[in-house]
């Protein structure tokens, strides 16, 4: 029954039968699990939204319609259904389908996602082209609750409520973002799904009560009153009504039926329609029913047991919550603050030690960052988890709030560099640029987790600036997921961390003028020492300058390295303008320093999903990259 | 009987009778309007916080509680009562008082604002640290209805919700940002306001009722058939509640003692709790009551006729949106969106002639670039006008879902380069930073009016860019407020605009090899001719390039530019970091050019405050730092 070919819809889904979409979804699950245990990738999501998406594609066109799926990673179903069920073994492999939507990928794919939150404001927007070109298509926005917490959400609410702009806001409620729901919002969203019960009640009795008159000023009084004292009994949605929306729910999201007429009635209101469905993540596949945020997004595993197969090594995220966990355990003054993420960034074990200096505060990003500085300035310590790319939604609070008022921070920017499958709203690679012009701010990116650790303690310090005023405002300390550069021969034993100092890691001539000095920060060390071997190995003498420091940064290290080799490479995983390679050139011109000088770093360019080894090799970020680097460059020279 | 030195708080205040805080509160005012005529700054603000600043003052101790007052250009009432009323006179001048809180300035001021909506969060990490630290401090933000609308202000309430860490967020609910207020909370809050008689019922009767017992789920549908048929019932505070915080309201901003009693009262509760009060921006004085957007932030005025007495020059702002406005009369798919800022940004002009294709979505910079993103992607053609620093909430949006996507869009970069007296929280100087490494993106950066006109027309290419495939994606024109640069003697005559490419306006060397190349980027080009006339009367032979785009920048242009001259001297109102002179720099560096160059630009440190001549002359950015430059670098040449 899986369609290999592109279906009519909505025409085909509606025609089925209930047993046949029953024989459909259960098609589709297995085909989800069988992919997901493959490839790795988003499940639980996926599994949650087979019969809402069914429901959905019943009644919308895809290819017609405007469909904006909130963060984009529940689009498989969706994927399936439009064209793309043979290539679904493909997905977030090199050239294969991206584990997101897509707009190049099919015309079913409205608006790429990848972040939260920016469903509504895209739909919005949408709907307000509609009403200025008089086009024909529908638009809906499907947003979970967990994103419903990030704010720009909710400012696109706010503004749709003024407008009269046709659309449907499907919050897809399953009480999960990665992890657990938190915030007030949740709270009150659980309220309406246990109080389900009465929202049945309420349509068999629908017709009960006439019109009401105007009934006098103590009536206000007395319905306040009783709402208070019948706290379980909340009307659904009023909240959404208060902001001006029509609401529509509780809808069970596992009802093709029930969720086709709910989006019928909604398309027939005026002006923006919340529909809310209630769904259960991980829905059919008991471990994932079990163990929802563990299959969030997932590597590959054993179908039958539900065990991840693919063992990865040490984990940068694992070690620093560690480490802080560690350092919290001498000062009870430490805080750990994560946006959602309690999971991605290693922080549950220190929420399991420390709950109650343990803050996660829903996908918020830009309040993350401004209430760790209200902390701070009250003379606690808070450190900060978060992805690279999802920091980026705090770049205003860092500066104005943070860094322009000289405030100390811990950062921990972790999925750091390239991050390979999930693509290009996730890659790490915009962190140098963006945090390098921010005044007061240490970037720091360790080589690998011993590093790293060494550098959370050094941070740690910006908390007693006066014993040590170079040590200020924020530090960020930049790693990715994965440890990559292991302990191996002939590399030089770590030297102790020195402040904006960078270190030599490898050296095969020995102290003296080398052929090749490889500068690299972060833990592309581990490639930079690849080449380094090879190359020695061919009788090339190449030093490994590790910078340890984008900023401040190591301008001594840089100019005594490059005047000490023949030629210098400059390797990063991040963009070239504003990166670590522009400043050692312009370092080294500034100096006088003509030796030849290659960057390695990446364009500024959409990249593509894949492997992560596949990505570096791409954009010349291995080993053997550099090692034809210098082939070019010493031709040259 | 307005405070020389510090006050005693809250007990002076205290304990002084009605009459005398009233009258305490008309010299208050008579200082405000005398000390803005003068000086220019925030009035209308100013004016209808006065009896809330006293009420919160005295129950507050402002050195030892934390207050944050969001945005902050309403704290003129505040720094008046904390020991400031003498240097008041020297508000927003060079040296002397900042028109925003300033934690150095005093330590009254608990934390620094300027960009909307970050209160709530940095409250709730001071309320944080007091659990974790058990120090003894009140702790309260105040924030505007407007800023509400940000969604990081719902991020933190949404936090808060879910913690019992005591703070009072006053809601300062005034209808307003800086024009009038919209989208749904604001129709909201409306809807109380109005309904204000009703809830002062509620305090006669408040007895009336005794408690109410279970009865049943048909009174549910009872009270919600209710609410929807009395409409203007609505019950205050209800959208707070259904968040989990404690509402008290609405109060009446004007009435001291109803303010300090609702502030003992929500003090007395544990968790956060909102205490919505209304005042009226402008009280007090009837210039600013009728028109209190133009008094929101104005230039110096007579106070007797509430006329502006400073006339400007020619502005970027009303010359874009005049332009726009021309643009649209011939293409009904243009469309102009702004963040709460119709008046700032000249919007105002399109929104009078075309009022449905206009969009005002809130405080809301994130939601503002998304939602026209979705615009875009449905064919019409999105012009945002916003200002530099405000963007900066915004990156992620652009990056994520406009430049990675490709997607046309044309921003208006408002009050970009130094903006005086606003200080550092509103200097646009990190916009080459923070845009230079976005894919797909253009940066452009206009001398005149008249370019930047040009720049406009150019721009909407981006939404045919089968026409001109180089012209794509996001098209940002970055311009100061005010015009600057004039037509003047030996200028030469504008050129066609190329995209890429500068262009030479003055060159008092006839197209020969010059003594000295200025490269200017943006309206700084003024003072680069200002110098290049005042060297060429030296008998210096001076060209003045300018660059037109910081992305693409031109190489071309600086590579046979920087050939023709001994020595060349880049200008721009950004941080080095990132900027135009860097790029400048690597180009000439990589093509083996090795003319003496100097970067005149911005450090990364926080700007301070003062005319933008002033904070120009400290960083050299005028003729003479200009010239004092060539002066250094001709003698080392």
């Amino acid at each position: 029954m899986l369609p290999d070919k592109e279906m009519k819809l909505p025409e085909d889904l509606k025609n089925m039968s209930r047993g046949e979409l029953e024989e459909l979804a259960k098609e589709i699950r297995e085909r989800l699990v069988d992919v997901v245990a493959k490839n790795g990738g988003h499940l639980a999501s996926n599994l949650g939204v087979v019969e809402l998406t069914l429901a959905m594609y019943s009644f919308y066109n895809p290819y017609i319609d405007r469909i904006v799926w909130d963060v984009g990673h529940q689009t498989y179903v969706h994927k399936i259904l439009t064209g793309r069920n043979a290539a679904m073994d493909t997905i977030r492999q090199y050239e294969g389908l991206s584990g997101f939507p897509k707009t190049e990928e099919s015309c079913a794919d409205s608006f790429n996602t990848g972040h939260s939150s920016t469903s509504i404001s895209a739909a919005l927007g949408m709907a307000r082209a509609k009403q200025m070109t008089g086009a024909d298509y529908k638009v809906c926005a499907v947003i979970g609750d967990g994103a419903l917490t990030g704010g720009m959400a909710f400012e696109a609410l706010n503004d749709a409520a003024q407008t009269f702009c046709d659309m449907t806001v499907i919050l897809n409620d399953n009480g999960m973002s990665i992890s657990r729901n938190v915030g007030g919002l949740s709270k009150y969203l659980g309220k309406i799904r246990t109080g389900k019960s009465y929202t049945r009640v309420k349509k068999g009795v629908k017709k009960v009560l006439g019109s009401i008159p105007w009934l006098g000023k103590k009536l206000v009084l007395l319905i306040h009153k009783l709402k208070k004292s019948i706290k379980l009994m909340l009307i659904p949605g009023e909240f959404f009504e208060d902001l001006g929306l029509e609401y529509i729910g509780v809808v069970d999201g596992h009802d093709i039926e029930e969720i086709r007429e709910a989006l019928e009635k909604a398309e027939k209101k005026k002006g923006p329609v919340i529909v809310h469905v209630m769904t259960k993540k991980g829905k059919g596949y008991r471990p994932a029913e079990d163990n929802p945020a563990l299959f969030h997004g997932i590597s590959p595993f054993d179908k039958e047991t539900g065990n991840v197969t693919t063992l990865s090594g040490g984990s940068f995220s694992e070690a620093f919550a560690e480490k802080l966990t560690e350092l919290a355990a001498d000062d009870d003054k430490i805080s750990a603050v994560t946006a959602a993420m309690p999971l991605g960034t290693g922080l549950e074990k220190f929420e399991h030690k420390y709950p109650e200096r343990f803050f996660d505060v829903g996908i918020a990003e830009q309040h993350a960052v401004t209430m760790a500085a209200g902390m701070s300035i009250c003379g606690t310590k808070p450190v900060i988890a978060v992805y690279s790319t999802f920091l980026q939604r705090g770049y205003d609070q860092l500066l104005h709030d943070v860094a322009l008022q000289n405030l100390p921070l811990v950062i921990g920017l972790d999925r750091s560099g390239i991050n390979g499958q999930d693509g290009e709203t996730h890659q790490g690679i915009y962190d140098f640029a963006y945090l390098g012009h921010l005044p007061n701010t240490t970037v720091a990116a360790p080589c690998s987790i011993k590093e790293m650790q060494n550098m959370l303690s050094m941070g740690m310090k910006v908390f007693e600036k006066d014993s040590q005023p170079d040590i200020h405002g924020c530090f960020v300390i930049r790693y990715p997921a994965k440890e990559r550069l292991t302990e191996r021969k002939g590399l030089l034993s770590y030297t102790e961390l020195e402040y904006g100092k960078g270190a030599v890691i490898y050296d095969s001539a020995n102290g003296g003028f080398a052929d090749l000095c490889i500068m690299s920060v972060g833990a592309i060390a581990e490639e930079a020492v690849k080449a380094a071997e090879k190359l020695t190995l061919n009788g090339v003498s190449v030093r490994v300058f590790n910078a340890r420091f984008i900023k401040p940064i190591d301008e001594a290290g840089i100019i005594q390295n490059a005047r000490n080799a023949k030629c210098v490479i400059t390797v990063e995983e991040a963009v070239a303008f504003g990166g670590f390679g522009e400043r050692a050139m312009l370092i080294c011109k500034n100096n006088g320093i003509d030796t030849k000088l290659k960057v390695i770093a990446l364009p500024d360019e959409a990249l593509p999903h894949g492997k992560i080894s596949q990505i570096q090799h791409m954009y010349g970020l291995d080993a053997d990259g550099i090692i034809s680097a210098y082939g070019e460059i010493s031709n040259e020279a």
